[in-house]
């Protein structure tokens, strides 16, 4: 079993020399400038994790967890626009459309959410694709009810927004792994724990969100009880998890 | 067989029943509003008239001609937008951003990719849907080249930009109808004269394009060529491929 670190080093790897379809030509540039422009890598660490405890090598995982990866990176780039967000620096850098231009940036959002379908289909199974996909529907649901600002509620929101890439996260290794869909009760029920943690401690970083809904204090005790349900729901598990139970401590301690 | 205009009211009624994924929530209307704008439906007709010549239903490769249609929506809903053409209207209709807003046109086609590639995920086999998302990293391609004016060649721009989606028009049903890789050819080989004959004529009857650069009378030769070579691509295949000559025929003839 390998360490978070390990599992970060072998996705940014991974990422860092992926190839990309020669058809897209020059728009390639700006699919790779928005892969690299860093990130912690929390969800395919996740999915590699998630690999070895389930029993196969992290290596097999590589394409599933990539998919993910850029199924995030998509959604931030069209996120970035001016249309939506209007985000001109991304993690200390130039967003997508200030470094490339609006047009291209449209564009290397589309060219990373086929890249990723690309990945997912790269295994013999297509219940991958499959389950990326319904996450990626799931995630463009939460990003028109947060645009429009017509969310029935706060869990709705973060559960599509969210929840619906971390639970593909957990999901898309278990297929890779061959467990059977009746064995992966427990570990989805993990995974449905993480997008929350994971968007409560963001606010708590942010100030938003939880914060002004909740409070401080509320929100440190949310995000608690969020690890604290996952943490459970990995005790569930007929496996060993040690290195995600590692994960979900980090994501709820994480400063940054 | 059917006739290509019976299997244009077969695609008309299910991409206007077709059920969008509920987690899209209000985005749906807009991702509608896309689908139902018209068109003549050219690429699924082909999809259809190719599963019955291959031998299977029609209705078995509905979903499968539906994704090569959500995918070319995709691709006008995110050509339309002020950053790319900024088109206000399509079909005598207001542009779905000029309807519904960027933000939400830049969703909705996000959103019609992926319920393209659901419904390409919805067969035993992956080939569907490998097939549509390498056809779908060619036409970004395609439209990058397009957008920034870097193309090599016209031949290259349009090969990727519209050839790249009349190709997997005819190869999705290939598929559908478990025809082995190795018969593939013949079939295949038509596919890839398709999209030359639908852009010279499109560009006949907007003055546009091959016409400025061959004039009028030397674009209207290349497009009778093409739609010769379509032709006797489809005397090479062991089927009767009489309805899928008709819809060349149509093709080389519109006026429309």
């Amino acid at each position: 079993m390998r360490s978070p670190d390990e599992l970060r080093e072998l996705a940014e790897s991974y990422l860092g020399e992926l190839a990309l379809t020669p058809e897209l030509h020059g728009q390639a540039e700006s699919v790779r400038y928005a892969l690299t422009m860093g990130g912690k890598r929390v969800r395919p660490v996740i999915s590699l994790a998630t690999a070895e405890a389930a029993g196969v090598e992290a290596e097999r995982a590589l394409p599933a967890a990539a998919s993910v990866e850029l199924v995030h990176n998509f959604s931030l780039v069209h996120d970035d626009l001016p249309a939506l967000d209007n985000d001109e620096v991304r993690r200390g850098n130039p967003s997508v459309w200030a470094r490339h231009g609006e047009a291209v940036a449209i564009l290397a959002g589309d060219a990373l959410l086929a890249e990723a379908l690309r990945l997912a289909l790269s295994y013999p199974t297509p219940a991958v694709a499959r389950e990326l996909t319904q996450a990626t529907l799931g995630m463009i649901g939460g990003q028109y009810l947060d645009v429009t600002g017509t969310a029935p509620d706060e869990q709705t929101l973060h559960r599509l927004k969210t929840g619906c890439l971390f639970a593909a996260s957990v999901a898309l290794p278990l297929w890779v792994a061959e467990i059977p869909e009746r064995e992966q009760g427990p570990w989805r029920a993990f995974g449905d724990e993480l997008g929350l943690l994971f968007q409560i401690v963001d606010d708590i970083l942010d100030a938003d969100g939880y914060v002004l809904t909740h409070g401080a204090d509320g929100a440190r005790r949310l995000a608690d009880e969020a690890a604290e349900r996952a943490q459970a729901r990995l005790e569930a598990i007929p496996a060993d998890t040690s290195v995600l139970a590692e994960i979900v401590a980090g994501l709820a301690a994480r400063t940054s």
